[in-house]
């Protein structure tokens, strides 16, 4: 088939299938990966509002007010009112989203292992450069 | 940032680069990247049913349905009810769908170049092949 040297294809599918990994390991907590994302930008920034999510995440802003609102039932996170502008919304953790935050570091760095272990070291890294490049994300310095 | 090297963060972000890449390339067919996975399969395989396309492509079969519909407005293929299992539907391609081939390919192929020109030739081969294995798809013989 065409399709296996088609770099759309592949990443289509090889994204799917680590969806799947990492959606599987995170449901022992009740997330889905999109949620870890959302958790994992305010485990570092503690709050933001739902447009810089959107954009760290790479997300549509229709998408990420849907992922914000399972996340508030759930007792994640919190929405707050920004009090010098009543119109913009703060992100913020409740305590239940802050106490997630080690044992899903943990879960996380377990399935980034297990996809990456197929590989040794010079090809591990070799991928992830590949994919910080497409992706326009930079490498750490 | 730790989601730098978190390879299911990379595979979302370089799939969704890649996708739109594709996605404007072929908008002046008048198609989208997945009515085109339809279009490549039935170019080489002649006829499929809904769930061999869904399965090749990765798809939900409840996506599969949608994309085909909206392929059959736009007269890209039929679906034929096969003679011998009235339940069973048969996917196949219109004049028009078949006359896309030569064009969309080349397309194609400008949108892998394009993404792969940032390697050299061993760095993207190692790519190709990393995701090969992830994805699950085997390299060609």
């Amino acid at each position: 088939m065409r399709f296996k040297t088609c770099i759309n294809y592949l990443l289509t599918v090889s994204q799917h299938e680590v969806f799947q990994l990492l959606g599987n390991k995170l449901s022992q907590f009740g997330i889905t990966p999109g949620q870890y994302g959302v958790l994992n930008y305010l485990w570092e920034m503690h709050e933001a509002s739902p447009k810089e999510l959107a954009r760290e995440l790479s997300l549509e802003n229709s998408t990420i007010s849907g992922v914000l609102d399972r996340m508030q039932k759930k007792g994640l996170i919190d929405r707050l009112l920004d009090p010098s502008d009543r119109r913009s919304i703060r992100v913020v953790l409740t305590p239940e989203g802050a106490a997630l935050e080690g044992d899903v570091l943990k879960a996380v760095d377990e399935v980034n292992r297990q996809v990456l272990s197929r590989f040794d070291a010079d090809t591990a890294e070799t991928l992830l450069r590949c994919l910080q490049l497409i992706s326009g994300v930079q490498p750490e310095a």
